[in-house]
């Protein structure tokens, strides 16, 4: 089998760490030559070594020089900004992982497509901000998208080849976060620390905070309509705490499908690299589920949890909303995180922005519109968060 | 879409009921045309009418007059015997239900194959007794062969269009049974009435037993062999009580996709009849994992369950054995149910009866052979059962 070329976008993140693992685990289908990571010279530099890399871009340009010097003597190539990820995306690619996070990501990832390409995408901003300008974008250019997050990677595999008209439903599973089974008192005194106690998985703080308030699924829900091409009807949730069911496709004769594994982002990952056939996994990571013994599963609470009910009905209104909802939330969820909000104030926040914007918004149509959104609706955040009622006091 | 023509071999059966309610459920897409029975006139008869059917044939001649009298004045033809049964088969149909138990059911789904048709099966026999015959002749044909039963249609869809050399194993799921939960003492004392008493399905009494005993899970393993195509170390069960997941597929990078279902036989055969696009089940016959709650798996005993370990140890041998396996526990199956023989006996004598056959025998190549190699079983079992330590004292 030929070796294939991946480019890596977020090298330097848990997505980023899974990808590498399963590229090591399989030198002759898989080589890195391209990674990109955020701010973080040194790791990225050390990444790129280890990868056998031959360019790494930051993109924050300030690091630039950083990382100069730390690839200095390597024969390893770098820049860094915004042309230079830019760049990073336009080298030659069979397979490009689009793991950075946030806005960069999106633009990014849009970037990468291109024809015979697969993306395997772990950017939430690029389906849930430009879901619609994504998908058709894929379609324009003749990419394959393949979903690298657990819960879409497994609605992914068992559709298969099954067409959108068999499918009833699908649902996503959550493992409820550190708080499933609180109280919604206990929940309201929660600070960082309990927020960022994963029951399953080591994640960054962000997406840590966004599983305790179960917005992390509404998302997900979010990322499923686009990447699938349902109905907000059709999308539902189940807690799922094992986590080792992360997505069932239901079809209209009564039949379900459910993607299973370990919780282990490693899983997804060597789905979406095996593209000339699957990679075969270390005995270790395959479910034993004799030894799992029980799952169980739940409807969500959406009382205790507001945040999913709110991604939930920005999923019904779809347009603009749900990058607004997001742009909300990761002002929230940085304010949470530096002590200038308690935990409901997530979503509290959330809705506030989401109420202050003008119904009826067109969904946006290219990633410019997508970032304008974005930028516009942090603002109102910004606004909104400094009044008193959305301070710890 | 078309109306789609079904030939419904084992009309008056559990399956052939499923089928009949999923037909029932859907006049604009399917009609059946033919109906096949084994020996009850009357009932065949009444399912004819019932269906709106214009043949109907009785496997049983002598049954014959009997059906011919039922029938009279409907308007439906009818027939009884082998002969008649072939022509049934014959008949045109887009869809072949092969769901008549036993040898007689073999020859006729070896008879209904044909190019561009669909036959959903039902009849172990088939690809116990006969699985490289009749898998060589699907080929051959271009017949499409569709697994009725649930855990292995659960399988077939689960492994969609992904290339054997994708799947690492198989797992079956069984219900465990009456006796799951049961001492070797306790299920040693088992009479029929103990052994009838399936969980989750009303069925007939043969496979209730071997349900009881295992052996139909050991069978089914059996039957996965040659329906896809594995290696005997490829397949395992998995007891699973709650019966809602029937199979797994778990590919070579550790992802996992399990078909699920309520435990309703007509979810299987509504996949199997829609084969212009999946046909819509009623709102009841979707499964409600969050009011399911929990579903719990272990390993199957192969101490208090010998006779799923004696069809591993056929499917492993492969050739003959499986046939020899299946023929012997038919004979020890009907002694048990007449009072002949304990339910322990049943192992026992299928052991016995393997262990006196000359290892190494080919895998019959052709029904004749395979139905030479099922009646030389069935008499080395009766001659077996005659001596004294297989008699109940």
């Amino acid at each position: 089998m030929p070796l294939r070329n991946v480019t890596l976008l977020g090298a330097t993140g848990s997505v980023g760490r899974s990808v590498r693992d399963v590229v090591a685990e399989n030198p002759d289908r898989l080589s890195i030559a391209t990674v990109v990571g955020g701010r973080d010279a040194q790791a990225l530099a050390q990444v790129a070594i280890e990868v056998g890399a031959s360019f790494a871009a930051l993109a924050e340009e300030d690091a630039g020089p950083l990382l100069r010097e730390a690839l200095a003597g390597t024969g390893i190539a770098s820049g860094a900004g915004r042309d230079a990820v830019l760049e990073a995306v336009a080298r030659p690619a069979d397979i490009v992982v689009s793991a950075i996070s946030g806005s960069a990501g999106l633009e990014a990832t849009f970037a990468a497509l291109a024809p015979g390409r697969v993306i395997a995408l772990a950017n939430k901003e690029s389906l849930v901000c430009a879901g619609e300008a994504v998908m058709a974008r894929v379609a324009e250019v003749g990419a394959q998208l393949l979903p690298l997050d657990s819960e879409h990677n497994a609605l992914f595999q068992v559709l298969g080849a099954e067409p959108l008209a068999a499918v009833r439903s699908m649902t996503l599973t959550a493992s409820g976060g550190p708080f499933r089974s609180w109280s919604a008192e206990r929940i309201a005194a929660a600070g960082p620390e309990q927020a960022l106690k994963h029951p399953n998985y080591a994640m960054g703080a962000k997406i840590s905070v966004d599983s305790a308030s179960m917005m992390n699924k509404g998302l997900e829900l979010i990322e499923a309509r686009f990447l699938f091409g349902l109905e907000a009807g059709q999308l539902d949730v189940l807690v799922h705490p094992q986590q080792l069911v992360h997505g069932l496709v239901t079809f209209r004769d009564g039949s379900v499908s459910a993607g299973m594994a370990v919780p282990d982002m490693r899983v997804a990952a060597a789905h979406c690299l095996g593209v000339d056939g699957r990679l075969d996994a270390p005995a270790a990571r395959f479910l034993d589920l004799a030894a799992a013994g029980t799952l169980t599963f739940e409807k969500p609470d959406l009382v205790r949890f507001p945040a999913l009910g709110l991604a939930m009905a920005a999923l019904r209104e779809g347009g603009a909303m749900p990058a607004i909802l997001n742009a909300a939330n990761e002002v929230a969820v940085a304010a949470f995180l530096a002590g200038r909000l308690r935990f409901p104030g997530i979503a509290a926040l959330v809705e506030a922005v989401c109420a202050a914007t003008p119904g009826g918004c067109d969904a946006p149509r290219d990633v410019g519109t997508a970032l304008a959104i974005d930028q516009d609706s942090r603002r109102r955040a910004a606004s909104l968060l400094s009044q008193a009622s959305f301070t710890v006091t």
